[in-house]
């Protein structure tokens, strides 16, 4: 843990991968001090900041100033927000536009924005002249604490999310825990699904620290800071362990199966259903699951359950507005995600809080069975 | 080398990569065995085929025959041919179509084609799902020698060719020495331009040999066989050590940088000047640059050119059709091309036959009355 004199209480991650190891920096002001953190550990002097048009207004400004301050030449360009953005014209643009602005190799590509920016330029950066410098200043929760670290960039295909990228690590993450305060209250309980992921995959004290300080973390503070610095150390360490999502990453997609079945059934559309939304639902279904196959108390479903809820996160598929399609379609959208082996799947299942484990032999037939008691109907 | 009982004279090339490594086959008859050597080597049993419209009436059918023999299923997907199949478009169809065949972990991205296809395919393979497996059927004389070896794959910007793409080697490269009989004579020359400069790097030998042998290499048989292994044994060398590019592979540029400039001088307009045409030219200029500077005797020069202008290739900007740029134009394309450190640039020079180097001191002054004397005006 580094401290900084003006932050007093700035935490950093190291993500430990040889050569490409790189800082998570975690606290606040770091916007203004990005001049000076970036300027410290770049030979270049160039950079092209990509950002939303949400996030523009509100930050750009004040981002390009302290790279100014600190020498920095920066050029920068604004997407339309929301996950349409993660698409082939918009790399295409923003390849473009890092090429106009004349970026060598010394030089670096920013994402300022949430998990879209992010995925996307990173992708950008991996790909310009076959892999440019590339820092993550993640304005949303969920992309400070998940989509910026680990170095999984991309877009979405017609034929599914996510599905065309690059592994690409940033050289630096710069978190500021003060921006998330003009984040909407639904994309920040978005974000913190997947704190509670953490703690729910092996940090069983974790997840108790949370359901006590759940409170303090949206109000913001060292609560905040200390949340988001332990969900990057999590990530960080099953990143260092499995960088190319063979074995132990899997993990990660704690409450993700049902999840993402949740989002393709809602057509992605965010209005309805947003991805920390579905996961939240996502990881009540996998402890009721484990539960009902006998491996988990149905104590701790109930455990999570009243944590998400009365964090304000929905926890079952009623309370998704609209009509859900019947099981068996959410069926298949589990049986795309993951590789269905003679009937059975691959599951992310748990034996209590803190204790998820991989589960690749779960029956098809008991899923089914499962999804159609909890089917809203 | 080893040697299948049904091909006598079939040579293979493995490219040291640790995890990565894999073989080159180079023979006759490799487009009638390529589901055996394919199926032989993969888990999976689907492949998607990327070709362009000159190869596919010629050897799409028989390539499908083998691999459906061998139990693999495979779909074809036909681009058009030339250039400007390199880019955004082209590459989100490809990503769609392999992604539409349902080609999954185990299953293999087929590039069946020149150089075009090779880059454009396997940039494709290296972003879908964040790498999928890649099989290079090299149908040109430079992607047998050249392009479908290493890894280097991508697409042009506007802003510049090749600006864009990934590392991403391929798990086997199959090239049949025969259908290069179909590769209009132009096209072969210019890829024997690419064969001529191994020699120039480092194999004096080699390069005599060819002076002797280029009829049979031309005519075909085991000559042909024989340019091509050598050629993809030195470019596996160089790769190897420098996976990356970033030292040694820089000798592969041996006349790249005069050679891209007067592609662009061109517009890159096939017409007027291919590759291979400007690596020619490179060529001879860098020979006589580097006699020029009292690094080389001026009857190495001469060798290049009587050998290079034997075989039919242009060895002077004078051969080029149409209106070169002005002198200052074609060094504005080297400075962008190679970076300029304080008027020095960075050359590919020699001492002699096979005994290139890499310069990085080239004072920019000296290029350009070089030039000067050399541009036709
Ligand atoms: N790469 C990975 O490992 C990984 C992991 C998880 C999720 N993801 C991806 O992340 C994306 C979701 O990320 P997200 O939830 O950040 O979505 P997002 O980028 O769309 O951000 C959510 C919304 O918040 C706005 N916003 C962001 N920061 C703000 C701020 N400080 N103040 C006000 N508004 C702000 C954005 O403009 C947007 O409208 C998805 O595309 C998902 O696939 C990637
Ligand atoms: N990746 C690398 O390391 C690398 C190295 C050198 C060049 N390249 C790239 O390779 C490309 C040039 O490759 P190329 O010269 O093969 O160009 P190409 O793919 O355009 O092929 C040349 C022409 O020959 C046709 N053709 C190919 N095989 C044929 C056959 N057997 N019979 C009849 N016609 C045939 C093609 O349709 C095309 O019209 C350029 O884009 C260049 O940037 C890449
Ligand atoms: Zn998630
Ligand atoms: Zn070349």
């Amino acid at each position: 843990m580094t401290q900084a004199p003006s932050s007093p209480v700035r935490r950093s991650v190291r993500v430990a991968l040889g050569e490409r190891s790189y800082d998570i920096l975690i606290g606040p002001g770091l916007i203004a001090a990005a001049g000076a953190e970036i300027g410290s550990r770049m030979k270049g002097r160039r950079v092209a900041v990509i950002t939303d048009e949400h996030v523009a207004p509100i930050y750009l400004e004040p981002f390009m100033r302290s790279l100014s301050a600190s020498g920095i030449e920066a050029v920068s360009q604004v997407l339309p927000a929301g996950e349409k953005t993660k698409s082939f014209p918009h790399l295409m643009d923003v390849c473009d536009g890092v090429l106009g602005a004349r970026i060598e190799r010394n030089d670096a590509v920013v994402a300022l924005g949430g998990g879209v920016i992010g995925d996307l330029t990173g992708f950008a950066a991996g790909i310009v002249r076959r892999g440019s410098r590339f820092i993550q200043v993640p304005t949303s929760l969920l992309a400070q604490v998940d989509s910026s670290v680990g170095g999984k960039t991309g877009i979405n295909s017609r034929h599914g999310k996510n599905l065309i990228g690059v592994f690409h690590q940033p050289d630096l993450v710069l978190a500021d825990t003060d921006v998330l305060d003009t984040l909407s209250p639904r994309e920040f309980r978005a974000g913190y699904a997947e704190v509670a992921k953490y703690g729910l995959i092996d940090k069983p004290e974790f997840f108790a620290w949370l359901e006590r300080s759940w409170r303090d973390i949206f109000a913001g503070g060292d609560a905040r800071i200390e949340a988001i610095a332990t969900s990057c150390q999590a990530k960080a360490d099953v990143v260092a362990a499995d960088e190319r999502e063979n074995g132990l990453r899997a993990l990660l997609n704690l409450g993700h199966t049902f999840g993402h079945a949740l989002e393709a059934a809602t057509e992605y559309d965010s209005h309805r259903l947003v991805h920390g939304e579905g996961v939240s639902i996502g990881m009540v279904l996998a402890h009721q699951f484990s539960a009902r196959m006998n491996l988990a108390s149905p104590d701790d479903a109930r455990r999570v359950e009243a944590h998400l809820g009365e964090v304000g996160l929905p926890i079952s598929m009623a309370q998704i507005p609209g009509v859900l399609p019947p099981v068996e379609t959410l069926m298949d959208a589990i049986a795309q995600d993951k590789k269905v082996k003679s009937g059975k799947l691959t599951f992310i299942l748990t034996r209590g809080i803190g204790q998820s484990f991989v589960a690749d032999d779960v029956p098809a037939s008991e899923v089914l069975a499962f999804l159609k008691d909890k089917h809203p109907k």
